[in-house]
């Protein structure tokens, strides 16, 4: 059911795209296959949302097309499709091609590393998206930051987490670095694309999943299928959705589409974060209350584990070839400086936030 | 000499549009009038990014020149400046336009309210930008949010704030509902553009100054006039800068431009903010060890007693009119599911990546 009503949203874009007569007759037409189930709340309408985006700047120049994972090519093939020039543009999720190299995954998001906040200063004005447009140039490919699911939540358990115990033998589905933090604590990591999650934590085919925070995790009927949901998302602190372009088809575009198409994705890029932000809260409402989810905090001993073997995953990225040096050396520098300053500013204010509204509460 | 290098900078940025022979002849020619100094380090760049995005998406059609505080109209006069035409454009913030309306303040910042990424959330897709659009829609004029600071900084003092006696007295340029606030505490808050700070501030004329963070308080060298910099910016926790645009103007353009022109605006707002996060690590790094500054807390009792002050002075913007009042319960009602989801999310992640961190130095 809920698959049919993401389709039908999407053709009431298309019929409004339509309506658009004044529009200029599609110099560029594009394919942009995803890895989302088509019009998939946040991350799939951001990807209509970023077809939309270049259409109205370009006054119909270019006209995107979007196709949900499996319409033209299966969720984890969109890399190659892309590569290769089946489709012009992609939406998915850097550390899905970790395959093709381990160090991309440094793109999505790192186990205890940097928020979606700090992710953009390091992407824009710290480096990161220089050596990632260096990363995907052997593959073919501009990327972008097209989107950002802000802290994610731990993920969903049919158990309660005490120690690091209850981990062992978990099969849970977990990608990327985190997958591989959790291999580490004795589970097994499995990855499989979001539209699978429920059938397969129902079937008991896996034991828990995550997959990103209360908006979508509802949208996906996760609580039906687990009791316990987990925070915080240590593994996942602020991901990037990434746009990729073909190169070729990218660069025989004229500046100002080039432009258009690169700053539709910044837009994109705050625009799903602000989303989240927007959706998350009422829809943990709706989780807790109407559907009585569990909410639990990994215990500090837990995330003290995870957080040793993340080091060690992430240290060993570094060690990969040069590229994969330069891209860590980066990521690590920025990561330290930036906890400096959240010390002093984000983190500092939150917590006066926090603590004031309990006193408050508590005199009330 | 720091202005004369802001003015340099912009020249060379002249050059280089100039450059692009292959642009299409201006369709329209526009002034973006700002409240910053000419090229000023985030905000004054800002605003130039906002002109070059302009030009770039629209290949030229639409060319914006940007005028630093004072060069066309002071800086405090740029509302009136656009509202009638004078120019086509401005960047500023709204809380300097309380003399206009008191709930603008809002669309800027609130003492212990929402951070950037709750601001982004409320004002695309919690209603905020709707209500922003409606107040100066009634001045001629269309809203944009076009940056954000992130978390402030509290200010430079040439005394230590050990408890709130000590801000008795005070005169300290701080804007908006901050300077309310400390009205209340018994300050004495004065409003001053940015580019007549440090002179207030060495010459006596203030005691105390916020201003923003280290990145544009270096710019300032305000550690040259005040010894103790205090943090977080309880008043200021992720302001939003403005653009607003004649709305004759606004609704005389194509779609495709109006499209570019709200989506530029929308690439800068992220822009900025990430300019911040990364760049005020280091500027705080050089403020602390090349120029002694001394860094302090502001104490938790200080922080309760401005809190209190803080929620009395807010609930007054409700009580204004119809507008403001249903502004304001927006405003609060977002607020309230922010925090209950950043709790989970933002705060309890940052708490435990510092947390771990500590205890990591501690074992080294």
């Amino acid at each position: 059911m809920q698959r049919r009503t993401f389709i039908a949203g999407a053709g009431a874009a298309t019929a409004a795209l339509g309506a658009r007569s004044a529009w200029a007759k599609p110099e560029h037409k594009w394919k942009m296959v995803t890895t989302w189930p088509k019009n998939f709340p946040g991350l799939g309408t951001g990807a209509e949302n970023l077809a939309k985006l270049i259409g109205e700047m370009s006054g119909g120049r270019i006209q995107v097309k979007v196709y949900g994972a499996g319409e033209l090519v299966p969720a984890f093939e969109i890399f190659d499709a892309v590569s290769r020039g089946t489709a012009e543009m992609g939406h998915g999720s850097a550390y899905y091609w970790k395959g093709k190299s381990e160090i991309a995954q440094i793109f999505s998001t790192v186990p205890f590393g940097l928020t979606a906040q700090e992710m953009n200063g390091w992407m824009y004005h710290g480096g990161g998206l220089e050596l990632w447009t260096e990363l995907y140039a052997g593959f073919g490919l501009v990327p972008a930051p097209a989107g950002n699911t802000g802290v994610q939540m731990g993920g969903w358990f049919n158990k309660e987490i005490n120690s690091v115990a209850d981990l062992q033998g978990l099969k849970m589905r977990i990608p990327g670095l985190g997958g591989e933090v959790l291999k580490r604590a004795g589970g097994t990591p499995v990855n499989l694309p979001g539209g699978e999650l429920f059938t397969a934590l129902q079937s008991g085919a896996i034991d828990a999943t995550e997959w990103v925070g209360p908006y979508n995790d509802l949208a996906f009927g996760l609580y039906k299928a687990a009791k316990y949901y987990y925070y915080p998302g240590w593994h996942e602190p602020g991901t990037i959705l990434e746009a990729m372009i073909n190169k070729d088809v990218y660069e025989s575009l004229p500046a100002d589409l080039q432009s258009i198409v690169m700053n539709a994705c910044k837009v994109v890029n705050q625009d799903m974060l602000a989303e989240y932000t927007a959706r998350n809260p009422a829809a943990l409402e709706t989780l807790v209350s109407q559907h009585d989810v569990e909410l639990r905090k990994f215990p500090d001993g837990v995330l003290a584990k995870l957080r040793t073997l993340s080091n060690e995953v992430v240290a060993e990225l570094a060690g990969q070839d040069a590229f994969s040096q330069k891209t860590f050396a980066s990521y690590q520098k920025f990561l330290k400086q930036a906890k400096a300053w959240s010390g002093i500013s984000e983190l500092t204010y939150l917590q006066a936030r926090d603590r004031l509204d309990q006193q408050t509460d508590d005199q009330a």
